[in-house]
């Protein structure tokens, strides 16, 4: 016995370095430890200068006081109950387009079926909404999308998993990423042993993307690294950025993509949220479509979610991609990888065909779904534009406007005596905390503010950043910016060079 | 563009080997088929000696009008729509139990915020649901489940994936794994690049282990493999067995994962799915924890799902693991690679939370929810039954108790000279369908009937198997059990030695 406890103690258990090196800041040190902050704060301990925290840290609406959008949640309680149809009274109290919808929607899953698995790629009829949904927005770009190319997903982040998976091998495949970049694109390279082949967005431009840049990227990426890049990865709107993406350097992406034989991974999570004068959405599917030959051929898989938009059913884990020109073999490992996880929640896609096939004109809900949609992108419009302006006031702040997307990701000008003190307190603690994520801490530790670090979402070496969302209501909002503001003037105040 | 034309089409886009090597047949070549049948006979071509599929290959209960338990979907569609329980008609039109159980979940998520991500792991309030459960059903050995050790998971499946993407790094990590095996084990091992190390079940003693085979597969992996297994998988009611472990064999098993420093994997999914007298269900957390030190301390993991028991919910993607005595760094680790994912559904968190906690004796829906309970159990009993002895009486069958899980595995028998018409074929087609597979494809084109072989999920070489699920309407099973019954005797008319 005492042998065998000794051996086991020996023993180690060594876990796989890829899934050690993966990091996920938006859940990392920062509001890891401000759950502890949360939890000793409702136990009575702390003594913090504050009652309550913001969490700013991630785009989850719902969490922060958004309403959902009655005539969606309505319907899928109808959907997974079926037998309420069957009640006249309960009948008579939801709207006759929730019913229709309702009905219309189990008689294609089959009113007894709606627990079970769908097939792998999800039920047909939200695949078809889907499609039609794309060929609306992209107003009949030929050819016509069908349900054929959608694949429906747990949320967006698993369309990035199983295609990262399929097309990286490891350290002899790349994928070429902007900078800085949402982390779950860093963490799935790291899980796959892959390489990273940043391209740095042009902050003074906007985080704006420059074509000369896009052929020094791979060119590194192949000599120095040694590693073929096989995926690009576009997210427009942009996150962490908040950018909208021009039509004509989206052009140059899809050239470039053709021509080194890339999929072209377009993140478009944030299609609905563009609030700047002057913008609007436009996705990479139209662009190539529209392109001469042999652009038009571009392979090209497009993401969405039922996460963000005005939406925000962040839980419901619904989502699909698109995908475009892939070839064969390819679709084919997809559908398997798909099947292998049996299917993705119902739920989630029943949630991504409402999301696609909102109440029509005419209908009961028609007006009151409007009105609420209205409210909810109207307050997320007018914070957009107030948080970035208000930063913008912030002693060593500097914001780029928030064109689009959930985030402001303004940079930051530390002293350089804070810098020393970043070091001293490292030293003491031993750890390597970096200088951004320092100000994360100590701006959350003394004002219950939650965002993350530049670095966790990668930033041009030498600059210092940190991400905050749009979402918390416009009280919650000003107390953020007053906090963040009164921090910030502290630093200063205390670490003079 | 010339050029760049030739440049592309010359150029290949390589897959990952690992993708390209992990199979999957519960949703592999068989039922592909079986799609497309299904779609030639909906738009009228075909001509097939049948009308309809029966789909025996897939554990998917609802898909064969099994029907949901009504309380829980009465729960969900409340927690779903909070703006319901204020509208006291519709309040009326649902039992009391149900109204209660669906504000108390609306507390503790918080009304608002029923779309949103959860933490990382899941609901507190349904990892509490979870450990409550696990404490009931397993007489509170000690220490006690708390909801620490709960990660609510999107089915069982995720909680494989998480915790093999942990543990195993490449070629030189190993998976114990049973034979025959559910698939999604080898899958996920092809997926990471590890190596199988199967420990053969002995079909004549019921599918029984034997613990001088644990140790001569361990030896076999390090010595021949060169990998040190880390993870031994245990599939406890079997599939695609249907057979119940014995308490002596899981202290077996305990010790030999103790001693060799290996995390225990005990899938439980088929845990309420036990219809054999005087079998019951004996978790190997039970049985861990009541053993002598240091066996105690075993490593564990062990997997529950929303998809199985009597509940059915495939579709929500819900289920969760529990962690035992894993080292710190290894449940860090796990809690990251939940955090990327952002959350399981909350649906299917939802479910599991109901599945854990049905409705207490003295509540309006008790007496119904046991009835209908008492109804699909009994059903799924007679027909486990009625299965195996049907099939002991087909020519060239042998088939084991379905003592428990949802599947009959029978051995099957075949002539020679069917063996060489399968050659002749595969030469003739140009592939190298097994002679199991083949047998369950001309079942299918001439039958309509939907099995899986036995070589999907692995068997001692030499012998040939097929799964087929216990869960048609009993109407549908006796068209199973004549159209099998009729296909053999046929074949075995047809190709005579």
């Amino acid at each position: 016995m005492l042998h065998t406890t000794l051996a086991k103690a020996a023993a180690k258990l060594p876990l796989n370095p890829r899934v050690v090196a993966a990091q996920y800041a938006v859940r990392g040190l920062i509001p890891t430890r401000a759950d502890e902050i949360n939890k000793e704060i409702a136990s009575g301990k702390g003594g913090y200068p504050f009652q309550s925290l913001v969490y700013c840290n991630i785009g989850n609406p719902q969490a922060l006081k958004q309403p959902p959008l009655t005539f969606y949640r309505q319907v899928m309680s109808l959907v997974d109950s079926p037998f309420l149809l069957e009640d006249e009274v309960v009948v008579s109290r939801f709207p006759k387009d929730v019913v229709e919808r309702a009905r219309e929607y189990l008689k294609r899953i089959g009113p007894t079926a709606t627990g079970a698995y769908t097939g792998s790629l999800g039920y047909d009829f939200a695949r078809e909404a889907v499609a039609a949904y794309i060929n609306e927005r992209d107003g009949q770009a030929t050819p016509l999308s069908t349900a054929d190319g959608i694949t429906l997903t747990d949320g967006a982040s698993t369309g990035v998993r199983l295609l990262m998976q399929t097309l990286i091998s490891g350290p002899s495949d790349g994928v070429m990423i902007p900078i800085p970049q949402y982390p779950a694109y860093t963490a799935q390279i790291a899980l796959l042993g892959g390489v990273e082949a940043p391209y740095y967005l042009k902050e003074a431009e906007g985080w704006g993307v420059h074509a000369a840049d896009l052929k020094a990227t791979y060119d590194k990426c192949v000599n120095e690294s040694k590693a073929t890049p096989r995926l690009f990865v576009a997210i427009n709107p942009g996150n962490p950025t908040g950018n909208v993406l021009e039509r004509t350097v989206m052009e140059d992406i899809v050239r470039f993509c053709y021509d080194h034989n890339m999929v072209l991974l377009a993140d478009e999570v944030y299609q609905v949220n563009i609030y700047a004068a002057g913008k609007k959405f436009t996705s990479f599917r139209e662009v190539v479509l529209r392109m001469p030959e042999p652009y038009n051929k571009t392979m090209l898989v497009s993401l969405h979610s039922t996460s963000k938009g005005v939406i925000g059913e962040c839980g419901r884990r619904g989502g699909y991609f698109e995908q475009m020109n892939l070839p064969a073999d390819l679709h084919a490992e997809l559908v398997k990888m798909c099947s292998i996880n049996l299917c993705s929640n119902v739920n989630g896609q029943v949630m991504t065909a409402l999301m696609c096939s909102p109440p029509a004109p005419g209908g009961e809900s028609h007006a009151s779904f409007t009105k609420e949609f209205a409210d909810i992108f109207d307050g997320m419009k007018t914070r957009a534009a107030m948080l970035a302006a208000e930063l913008n006031t912030v002693v060593g702040f500097s914001c780029q406007p928030v064109e689009g997307a959930m985030y402001a990701f303004p940079r930051l000008t530390l002293p350089a005596a804070y810098a020393r003190h970043n070091d001293e307190l490292n030293a003491k603690e031993g750890r390597k905390l970096s200088l951004d994520a320092r100000w994360a801490l100590e701006l959350l530790e003394s004002e219950g503010i939650v965002v993350v670090p530049g670095s966790g979402f990668g930033q041009e070496p030498g600059t210092l950043h940190f991400r905050t969302t749009i979402l918390p209501p416009t009280e919650q909002m000003a107390r953020v910016v007053k906090s963040i503001r009164t921090f910030q003037e502290g630093l200063y105040a205390t670490y003079k060079d």
